[in-house]
């Protein structure tokens, strides 16, 4: 170790996506080590609209490991965080800081205090997979300041152990998740089935639900699931592999078609296993609801997919069309169902890429109030339109993987303190 | 055939029961003679709060064959209606009414036409297995009219040819549907498990639930299931079997846990894969979730089941208590957390057997707003209490099968005219 007086501090902020699953992660054959009862894919969200930022430091100043969420210091004490940092610290290399004079032996990392802080550029309690970017985002920006050698796939069955879903985190575009086989978990790992580029045309539209109740979190809910259920070991033994297979194909030839069936069967089924468990869990209420018959309406209407819909452990929609224009009539059924609340401005009831309301021809809340019913809808009647079922839309994309943010103005520590900004 | 000037008229009237399936029917192997792909439990509703009253009659005079439902005439051209009526027919018997000098040859009934009239002691549109009841009652009030030597059990496959849970209503107590194995349906017909005086403890409370959208009839539901869904054939080859055995050990031992068990268990599996079927079908609302989570909440903090719930092809909530004072701390609970509107009186709100009030020592409103959050809710947070979610509540009891109602004032039809009265 070296550096003056040993005030130095060395540290690494990275950005890693969010992603949602097109065909579901539910059920752990190993609880601790986060191994799953069948393979899943997803599609990463473009990280300019959610993702999670995160500064790591060390220094020999630091006492203990500290971690900031969103400002606020919580405890690194759980089993989970402890999984990380331990598989972390065990591949850590020699790093060294020529400008700065630093110099770490790897033996160091065992001794040496991290410094975390961990910020989410979306509301961390609206269920949007923020633990998924955020154990990523730990993981690689760890595996940058430790100089590991691993790749993103090995530093995958890392992040793994933190949550299950953040392994799929450390790619772009559309990943894949191996349950593998192995009792240790080495081969239950991510690899990129293809970048965002591979498949730019789709738009992505979630609607964040506002929620009456407060759900079963997905760790108890999967666990309650492989107990009880009787349908999930049909699930995740005949269902699922067919599905990942049909799904890997429609990736590589950008069929929309057979892509929109399988995410929308499969999170269907996945909310049906929940619904087997007992007692039952419900992630989706009628707001989710509605929006599934809408989409549904319109897909039938079309004679061909446009829209393909999942959920995950929460009610909130994330709605894949299959391109912009697509995506700005989408947008249209889905104000002319769901209006803001009149407290609510458009600019904040739409947010991410709002190129897309103007694709809609969307200037203000006059041009929601003038939209008519789709062609689709049979019976003229107005439907029932409460308004605040929906707590407000992100519009996104496909996205790529982590980065790393080199731009120091990005850090969420004090370069030198390491303490919170 | 004799009689005065040809003018008479000869007709019966009968009274059947509603059921709710504990173990569900969901999918046919063939839809024209209705044939399920799996064995069902039933438990019979008393009549007093919810029948079918039918008054079936015949008449040289009439010229072609007619019914009234409800009072108003309906069109009874429909496949299933011509298979029951086809199916009696063919069964009828040589009839003598020494009274009033009838006298009719079997051959006879062929020719001869029917005036039909039906009435259902509840709403029929509510959801609550009105087509069961009718169809069944039909079968029953013919085949008396005709002297059918067929036993209940006989008639009841000739019912299931009208609706297939109809098959369920020729029986009270505790019923069995076997799905049989013979391609003309012949050995597909309903047994009698346990008459209603075997567990005459149970208490029967109907959540009659608001609905917003539009159902799926069942149906064209059961044949999207059967056709989309990839768990409907697991649940019905595998579990479903398995269920109907441990089902038939809680009737006969009045086994409270393992029934209870069972029908939240089954109801739930077929909700399930109905959410697996594609597009899905969604007949529980929040309102139907908000009523398991309560019953789960209090099953989990008594550490034994006292109350089971079951859901048909729609919202509302079936409720079966182990006894009659777990039925009013039940009242209690429902009440609690869905008082009625501020123009509903609870005279209308709560119906049927209006003794369990009495029983939860609720006499009037001011007793349900003064009720208090139950013990085994946490956070004594005021939960949001919809008013208007539940549209009434029907307090009943298992009860008996089919009857002839002698007296003639309960017929529906006017014995001189045999038009509706």
């Amino acid at each position: 170790m070296g550096g003056e007086a040993e005030k130095w501090v060395l540290m690494v902020t990275a950005r890693t996506p969010t992603n949602i699953a097109v065909i579901k992660y539910w059920g752990k054959r190993d609880e601790t080590l986060i191994l799953p009862i069948n393979d899943s894919i997803s599609v990463t969200l473009d990280p300019s609209h959610l993702c999670t930022t995160t500064t790591v430091s060390v220094s020999p100043s630091f006492d203990q490991d500290r971690m900031w969420l969103n400002g606020k210091e919580i405890s690194l004490q759980g089993g989970r965080f402890q999984s990380c940092l331990r598989e972390i610290r065990a591949r850590a290399q020699d790093v060294e800081d020529k400008k700065k004079g630093i110099k770490i032996n790897k033996e160091d990392w065992q001794k040496l205090n991290l410094h975390i802080a961990s910020y989410n550029n979306f509301p961390t309690a609206a269920g949007l997979a923020s633990s998924a970017a955020g154990l990523a985002c730990l993981v690689f920006s760890l595996a940058k300041l430790m100089n590991l050698k691993e790749d993103n796939s090995q530093l995958s069955a890392i992040a793994r152990q933190g949550s299950g879903s953040a392994c799929r985190s450390l790619y772009g575009g559309f990943v894949k998740w191996f349950m593998g086989k192995e009792e240790n978990g080495s081969d239950s790992l991510a690899v990129q089935l293809a970048d965002e580029k591979h498949w730019d045309e789709l738009v992505i539209i979630i609607a964040v639900v506002s929620a009456r109740q407060k759900e079963t979190s997905s760790t108890s809910g999967m666990r309650d699931t492989v107990e009880t259920s009787p349908l999930i070991e049909h699930r995740a033994k005949e269902v699922v592999p067919k599905r990942i297979t049909e799904m890997e194909g429609a990736i590589q030839n950008r069929d929309f078609a057979t892509f929109a069936r399988l995410a929308c069967t499969d999170s269907n089924q996945f909310h049906a296993v929940c619904l087997d468990t007992y007692p039952p869990i419900f992630y989706m209420n009628d707001t989710s609801h509605r929006i599934i018959s809408c989409v549904e309406k319109w897909n039938r209407a079309e004679e061909t997919p446009q829209v393909a819909y999942t959920f995950d452990a929460g009610p909130n929609a994330v709605m894949i069309a299959r391109n912009r224009k697509t995506a700005a009539l989408l947008l249209q059924r889905l104000l002319y169902n769901f209006p803001p609340q009149s407290d609510t401005d458009l600019d904040s009831y739409i947010i991410g890429d709002k190129s897309i309301l103007q694709d809609a021809g969307i200037k203000d809340m006059k041009d929601v109030e003038a939209l008519t019913a789709p062609p689709e809808v049979k019976d003229k009647i107005p439907t029932q339109k409460s308004k605040g079922d929906v707590s407000y839309f992100i519009c996104t994309r496909p996205g790529g993987g982590p980065v790393v943010l080199s731009d120091e103005t990005h850090a969420l520590l004090d370069p030198l303190t390491g303490l919170p900004k």
